[in-house]
């Protein structure tokens, strides 16, 4: 048998095995929080709470679908880029993620909802935000390892994922106490480095028996383009969608955006700058010109400035795309890290850098420009943390940034043993990137013609391998 | 003559008639209620009203917005599956959902929003929403009949479509006073029946003819994945956007949400585990992963609890996927219903599934759960219903159920009967499912090369008969 | 040489020059404005704002992502019907308007947003729909020069676009004091006689060596409905995104989605009635579906009434439909305009009438149907212009249609005979609409067969030639 990849049973099994579970978890534990239960009639009333208006939920929803949108058409439609694996790519993002927004409200619950009075996690919109967020760590990873792991591969990454990302959440968010409205580090740092690590254990030597399958056609790359539009445009709302009640969001949308629009310009001059016809390349196009909003989005709420936005977004343009163009070939050569999507230069060097300009950014935040009152509620210098001052603050982002990339690397690589046993029905190296592996076709005998472009992936896969 | 289907005049006709007649009927019947209308000011003054925050817009509108995508995008992407009947699927959804919108805010308006005051209509957003989900049904109808009927057909399915949409509705949701928040029964149950009944009606006995084209290709598969996407991420507002204020929309995003994330697991399992190879069919992948949104819409605003939204999910998931892989072969075979789109295994299934679950979770309702008030708000037991009873609610609930599949099945075989007669163009069965038939396509004669896969759809067409 | 397109040092340099301009006149003018700095907090309670929810951000976020999708996602897809230009389509828009954004700030900024005591721009949500608004008037001028001009040239039309439309929209909105809520003059019919007379200058007599390239394949025509029907579902969010809170919002969208959904039937109707054997034509239904949206633009916000704005749509599909069928000829063999997208049709008749239907129903407005203070909201009749009366008011809406059309024919030409210098790298007759010129294929050797439909556009241009 050329390939180990029927998943007849490892799939379904997994599957329903943990959902079977998820189920009973949230039968024990989830239950909704005051602002989405019935009981909100008289929650508002005691607390002097004069419209429906202020429940979270109207702060937050618009926010919640631009990035649930970000995650299964932004992740899923970014990775279709391949020319025969967009089934893959937006139906394993979509697999992927509906396991893992399950298990990221349990773990995620348990560390920042749990009620202590009944020791239930009690959710609402911002749970569903958050769930979407730490899913969006393992997709990240996804990006590294696409066309080269099968389904059950992916949900197993997942599930690791999800735990790490909880935990180091915890130690960064909540004991750290750093702030990371967008997830530069929590969720770019951590998921690149983690899927980076994966993909360095799982090193494929004769990974070029698929490469004439590792690229793009004319149409997928125009389908790639959908994700990398609705990613480009809905940033502004990841970046914002659990920031602070009003200015807050307010800010960093207007940050988001700025960064975004900045980076596209220099994505665009050194695509073209460094091809020797000066023409431009999709790849970058689709990747590059996300790389302000990942590197902005720790400082997103913070007073970064306008123009400090258009300089972050400036400079991670570049360096992204120098990225793909140099740094890419490097880490496959040198330091054997295949990295299907690039995502080296789209999220871990552009979460690295978010890290340093949120601590930076941190401690030279003054009672000037942040107003006192400002201030405490942007950085929360109340309760336990009430004596601590910007520069201070700046350690802890700076620590944080650490903690995001030794959770990455660290889990990474185990994971990574994990996925390396034989038992997981990952395809052959002649059969990466290649949808025929997990996908029924759905040919009509009526089209079957040699050259017929409106076959399915069935025949076009038979046809290469002759 | 090969096929009836010039439509030269009879669909120029039937839109100017009917446009020039909306325009007469908006004249005499529809106006802005207080909300959209200019006098808003001096309501809100006289009410006390604080903040323009508190129109009823800014409540609606995310949600109308998401809701106006599904009806666009979402089902006119969905059914772009086919190889061959893309411009079809994407354009006379968008004609059918334009013409009906208007009409059904005619007709949901007598019936819901008459001021009797002075005899007009007075719309604000919840009219748009309510318009958006009558037209869904007729939508979903469709999908049954796809690429077998004319436009001209189309618009007639449409017009009584949302005629006995709007009977239906009234007397589920005013006379039983049922709720059905998202409409599994009133939208979903209701559309399901009527196309397949149509369908049944119009049962065609030699639609093997152009089977060659009932099916899929490699990136009429992705295009249809849009659509799956844009439906399943906005469920939760479809669900949620005519909910109650605050913990209503709130509680229903939640559910939803929940109950579609379980769904895809138990999708891809089942898929995998009904295939020969273990692997995964796009068409299940693409359609079964919805189920839960639908089962899950009339409980949507109800107590139905995180762990009870992902058990429905969690069986829509498996039930539909059955459905495609053994329900619908036997709906040809036996009971000579064509469902292009197997709206059986997506709507009618899960919208009968989803009216079940709420009426038993309407008659388990309990004071302790919902607080009294809050019974008292999310079941409207108010009024002429203030002395209903939660088991009494149940039974309401499943009467409403038993409405909506009358509707559907007695008013798809009437309309199936009017669609039967020799008048509307529709095409032949060797023209089914082919877009030659309805649309121009705009080839240049630069590119017609034999196995050209840039061809327009004339000349594939054209090589396919030969 | 065949082609003057190398732009390996002309397109870095502008990007990299640009977007530094941009970082420090940002530097020097933009901040804040009080919504969105963290000394909203302070500003609240010296305000007696009751709640967070107050802040401008809820009123318009929604509505701002919108907007930013039909920016990005509308315009840009709505392009790549052609067959291959869907990277330049897609590709030089998000160029383009991530470009026009920054530099709208500012121009937008200085007329409007100026802060007198510090000579800052003070910056909120408004700003950043406003900023979107302004490039949408680039954007319809790249729909004329489509797949005929270089990226640079794109870049310069956007530049001196974005001045003009911020004079224009100065004089127009401030000056003259008329109501343009959707801009059916500041940005449609600007920005569509703009491109058509940059077009008229930059006439290329031998165009048709290229035109085996100006037209669609089945596939491009697909995407292009995913721009069509972004930017037809969010144009009740265009037209109400800036509009007064409250009722004005709520009118404008209901007004624009009853225009629509008139305009689709019309556009149907024509389109079949005009074609020899009654089918239907994608270009018809891509962009003459949009006019009512554009034509319902200026009199959105008003008292229209809803049948009103149904008659508009109504004629208006007629006469978008008419002129892709007899005008789009004409200019082109006439007046020597050729006019890629037919933004005439779609954009300029269109936004015209909207002009006049804004001044007409500016001009018949009356306190009874207004009431007093609705009808001193609705058109500003305060400060400086409390004495104007709406026949008044009528007037200067007209001039205010007088004003965008010269700006667009005046600024156009100027900007044509600019970029008729033979610098700018633009592709020489047989090479436009033609992707290969400015983008870099990812093709894999692996694919590359004779009449392979998989293969990239480098591949698929070199058969072409010969």
């Amino acid at each position: 048998l050329v390939w180990n990849t029927n998943i007849k049973w490892s799939l379904p099994a997994v599957c329903f095995v943990w959902q079977l579970s998820m189920i009973i978890l949230f039968g024990v534990f989830v239950r909704y929080n005051e602002e989405s239960d019935t009981h909100w009639v008289d929650y508002r009333k005691e607390n002097n709470i004069t419209s429906d208006i202020e429940n979270d939920y109207y702060f937050r929803y618009p926010s919640f679908q631009d990035v649930h949108v970000m995650i299964f058409v932004g992740f899923g439609f970014l990775m279709t880029f391949l020319k025969r694996y967009s089934f893959g790519a937006v139906g394993f993002n979509f697999l992927v993620a509906a396991f893992g927004i399950q298990w990221a409200l349990l773990m995620q619950g348990w560390f920042h909802s749990l009620d202590y009075t009944d020791g239930k996690i009690k959710i609402g919109i911002e749970n569903l935000i958050n769930a979407d967020f730490c899913v969006a760590g393992c997709l990240i990873a996804y990006g590294a390892v696409l066309g080269k792991v099968s389904p059950v591969q992916l949900l197993v990454m997942t599930l690791f994922g999800v735990t790490l990302f909880a935990v180091e959440e915890y130690i960064i968010l909540n004991v750290l106490h750093a702030k990371d409205a967008g997830g530069s580090m929590v969720i770019h740092t951590f998921g690149a480095y983690y899927g980076l690590s994966i993909s360095w254990v799982l090193y494929r030597p004769n990974l070029d028996k698929s490469k004439h399958l590792n690229g793009s056609v004319y149409h997928s790359d125009v389908f790639a383009m959908i994700g990398t539009l609705f990613l480009w445009m809905f940033w502004p709302s990841f970046n914002s969608a659990i920031a602070d009640h009003g200015d807050g969001q307010h800010r960093a949308a207007i940050n988001t955006y700025l960064a975004l629009a900045s980076t596209v310009l220099t994505t665009v001059a050194m695509s073209s700058l460094f091809e020797k016809t000066g023409k431009l390349d999709m790849v970058h196009i689709q990747n590059s010109t996300l790389a302000g909003g990942v590197a902005v989005g720790t400082a997103a709420e913070f007073m970064l400035s306008p123009y400090g936005s258009l300089i972050v977004g400036f400079f991670c343009g570049i360096i992204s795309t120098l990225g793909y163009i140099y740094f890419s070939p490097f880490l496959e050569e040198k330091l054997k890290i295949q990295d299907t999507c690039g995502i080296h230069n789209l999220h871990a060097m552009p979460g690295v850098i978010g890290g340093i300009v949120g601590a930076i950014s941190a401690a030279a935040a003054t009672n000037t420009v942040y107003g006192d009152l400002g201030l405490e509620n942007t950085f929360d210098f109340t309760g336990p943390f009430a004596k601590r001052v910007p520069t201070i603050q700046g350690g802890y982002q700076a620590a944080g940034l650490c903690v995001a990339l030794c959770f990455g690397i660290g889990g990474g690589i185990f994971v990574g043993l994990v996925l390396k046993l034989p038992i997981w029905g990952d395809p052959a190296d002649e059969n990466c990137f290649d949808d025929e592996i997990y996908w029924e076709c759905s040919s009509h005998p009526g089209l079957q013609q040699p050259h017929d472009p409106q076959q399915t992936c069935r025949h076009v896969s038979t046809g290469i391998k002759h």
